[in-house]
């Protein structure tokens, strides 16, 4: 009965066992640990396109999804658009929730903190003078980005807040938001 | 006869007398032109989680998109995830892609250049050896990103490379990728 308690199971769904196999064996062979996301973005009409995500490359290979997911995009009525989809900046705001809250997981799983809820709310502010050239000295992108994070976990406050702490500091899209990467725009 | 040749209307689905309106009532009203774009993010199992994209601030209120977008996200199945979406830094690629096509749509609007054709591929390369704490010097995020672009137009190839550099030039997700912006994380 003491067994049953004290050797309750920490399970956020996340595989630690299998990411630190994985560190150890890419560790031994960078070479697989080189990584090619991608998406194709197809233009429908006016400011709507949609964009799928299918292959990627890793491990020293092709690899699929197992499904083709396929987003569209496209600016609201208030700018003379359809609105069939979110903004681009917004799916930028959805890659920042989505990273950080997968890293909260797998971080609150390593330290065996059983998460019973974690909500996030993504808010990034903007002047649209930069995207309408109306101002050369704004920019066009955010302000500024705030991420105000209701988590329920079985930890103290300081604990929960080293948890969202250390999943920044290991989160690819807080770094590529964050700090500069460049982007190379070919023609065909 | 020479009139209907000659008097061919391009139409590319942006409304750009609406935006050059938008333009100059900004100019007047700055303050309406302060926005504040969101997600929320609600963690799901694991790596999964899922974001709703629906209400924005804008021209001095709230506004909504016609419908609410929920968007998933995981990790795949080689990091032992469930793969129930794109992982956020393909996310990050379709905002990337959709801003840019939205922009050279606008562009060749303004410009009286006919599209028939708007196809990219945006591929971003990463070293997970990042990510995964393995080396300290390798960043999270991507180590760079190339967009390919696949264009029939009524214009000359000197002219479709211009319309995609102006529309880099005014690109929001462009402008967030390759500077730097600060991003606040709080947790309640």
């Amino acid at each position: 009965m003491l067994a049953t308690h004290t050797a309750a199971t920490v399970n956020n769904g996340v595989n630690v066992e299998a990411l630190l196999g994985a560190r150890e064996a890419l560790t031994a062979a960078p070479e697989a640990a080189q990584f090619r996301w991608r998406t194709t973005c197809t233009w429908m009409n006016g400011t709507h396109s949609r964009s799928t995500v299918d292959g990627f490359f890793g491990l020293g290979e092709e690899q699929r999804h197992k499904t083709e997911f396929a987003f569209d995009a496209d600016h609201p009525e208030l700018f003379a658009s359809e609105d069939n989809g979110p903004t681009p900046v917004e799916y930028v705001l959805v890659g920042l929730g989505a990273c950080l809250t997968a890293g909260i997981a797998a971080v609150a799983q390593h330290r065996k903190i059983q998460l019973r809820s974690v909500a996030a709310t993504i808010e990034g502010t903007m002047d649209i003078q930069g995207i309408l050239g109306i101002d050369g000295d704004v920019r066009n992108g955010f302000d500024g980005i705030k991420v105000t994070y209701t988590i329920d976990a079985d930890a103290t406050p300081d604990e929960i807040r080293a948890l969202v702490a250390q999943s920044q500091k290991r989160s690819a899209v807080f770094d590529i938001i964050t700090n500069p990467t460049d982007v190379m725009v070919e023609v065909n």
